[in-house]
């Protein structure tokens, strides 16, 4: 069986302004090094499968810069949705789009801007999955060990021990859980047997179409005819996109599913939801800062800086703050307010500001 | 008697650094308003002398940019200093310039980044300090009332009250004092005889040459000497400006004649020492926020934000910051550092960043 490999990069890129844009997401920046996360994705993907099975699912606006990034993989295989309709529409389209060459392909799904690693292991894993995926009738997910009690994600509640695929064990899933609250979270956190759900997918491409034929139905509809005009040479057409219900693929199909199985990852693995996330992902200096810029500095301690190319930060008797400059744009935030930088791109919309969105 | 307004637009700029650079001291920054400090002196002194009797003092590298702030002041009258040699050569240039036309004009020598308002009072202040000028053989300045016990500014002891003029008291000098210490400072403040030292001078050009002769004949001297040179229409030449000792007017010669009288300033005045300043300078939004540039900002209070042009200065979360951006470089400062900007700067000269200085 052929293994095809779709790359889910979506997004908005709000939390990561002033680099982020809406026409250049997270995943079109360079935050864990000095490449793109999509280009890392990429990298971490070739020992899955080939280029020529390799799709990227994005939105028509992103679509070019998108490509820029991904120049080996073929152009028809760079998917830009005319509108953004969650992820239950991207991979069943991808999902679609598959069958058409090969109906008992194995599809992995992976996000475009999570910062994963080793890569051998994360290769290793989704080898594993792809085993069991291509022997049995099942919707694979890979779930992440809670670090801690965190609300921001979904969790997965691990079931029986069913099988064990070079040395990974796969679990029934009992049940899927909407972000908790703080309470609930650190229940699952003590209990040890709920994921964090990483939004990681591996199964047979004939499985996944037919639980969109069982769960959601109109979606099922609505992607024959859309693969049916793209199979023609004519592109995905906006008015049918319209129709399709926004859903993510977890509480469209999965939830509903009983077929479910996940792998707990052992690779490190960061869904890199802020600028905060430089202090895990990238190498800090002896007063704690994370410096991806050229810099000098008196007495500054604790600061995550990022300028583009020759732009020089001069800080001095700071401590704790974000700074982000851009030709057109400079971000000064306390770290503890990383995750309201939404917030803040929310307001300069209300603000008449777009011209910076 | 003509009246001749003299500016002493010299500077490094290090202190307002990323604003102010090697080429672009404070006096050709737009720091008080949005024109720059040398436009804003300029325009008040219109007050006191006409363009053809106005003169500007500032060094080689500067003069280009110097002269584009001030292109009504004839060309020749912009005097660029091969070497920098402190304010007895500088001033005692421009009085041998003056000189050759007219040996009895009165001379009002004024630095061109301090801020002065109102205009009006500035302007009546130095008319009667020229009215005292004109009439006695005297060296004038016009001192500030201390606000404070502060260590870095020379001062004056008043002595006796001389005269009175247009309703301006005017006092014989007692003592030149060099910036005190603390206690000392606390002391000048509770006498209530003792004024800061401003730079400010007003006197007829014979009455300065005069006390050059007599205080410091070397530099009496060279002046004749370059003065000719560029009365033969040659400039200054750099091998006769290397000889001037390096002093300042006050030490040079006011410290030693016996014929000095001060006038206490009742207009406002700054010396804009550091991007502190902007606070006293400038009007503060309701959350005490100095904002000279394009901005959005949640919970941010007490700070002080330039930017040029359209560059937006985005912030969250954080007070008593002064942000400064420039196309090649930002600082960020804790307010209560901003007079360590300097050694910020010194340290970019040891670090190799000699570019952004």
């Amino acid at each position: 069986l052929s293994t095809h490999v779709v790359i889910i990069a979506g997004g908005a890129g709000t939390r990561f302004w002033p680099g982020g844009r809406r026409r250049r997401p997270k995943q079109l920046l360079p935050i864990t090094s000095d490449r793109t996360m999509l280009a890392e994705t990429l990298e971490r993907c070739a020992g899955l499968a080939p280029p020529e099975d390799t799709w990227i699912v994005t939105n028509a606006a992103q679509r070019e810069a998108t490509g820029a990034e991904a120049s080996h993989v073929p152009e028809e295989q760079l998917i830009g949705e005319p509108l953004m309709r969650n992820t239950a529409a991207a991979i069943g389209l991808a999902a679609g789009l598959i069958a058409r060459r090969d109906p008992e392909a194995i599809m992995i799904v992976l996000p475009a801007d999570h910062a994963i690693r080793p890569a051998s292991t994360f290769v290793n894993t989704f080898k594993a999955a792809a085993h069991r995926a291509e022997r049995t009738d099942v919707l694979l997910t890979v779930g992440i060990r809670p670090r801690g009690p965190a609300t921001g994600y979904g969790y997965i509640e691990m079931g029986d021990h069913v099988a064990t695929v070079a040395g990974y064990p796969v679990h029934r899933v009992n049940r899927f859980k909407e972000k908790p609250d703080a309470a609930t979270a650190a229940e699952f956190l003590s209990s040890g047997d709920y994921l964090w759900n990483s939004g990681m997918f591996v199964w047979r491409v004939a499985t996944l179409l037919a639980a969109f034929d069982r769960h959601l139905p109109g979606h099922a509809e609505l992607l024959r005819e859309i693969v049916g005009e793209i199979g023609a040479g004519r592109p995905a057409p906006e008015e049918l996109y319209a129709r399709f219900e926004k859903v993510p693929i977890d509480i469209g199909i999965l939830e509903k599913a009983d077929n479910v199985e996940v792998i707990p990852a052992v690779f490190e693995w960061d869904d890199v939801g802020s600028w905060l996330a430089l202090n895990r992902l990238r190498e800090r200096d002896d007063s704690g800062n994370v410096v991806a810029a050229k810099h000098v500095g008196i007495d500054t301690s604790g600061c995550i800086l990022v300028a583009r190319d020759d732009h020089l930060v001069a800080t001095l008797g700071v401590e704790d703050l974000i700074v982000v400059q851009t030709p057109d744009a400079t971000l000064i935030c306390a770290k503890d307010r990383a995750q309201e930088v939404r917030r803040l791109v929310a307001l300069m919309g209300e603000e008449g500001l777009e011209e910076y969105l």
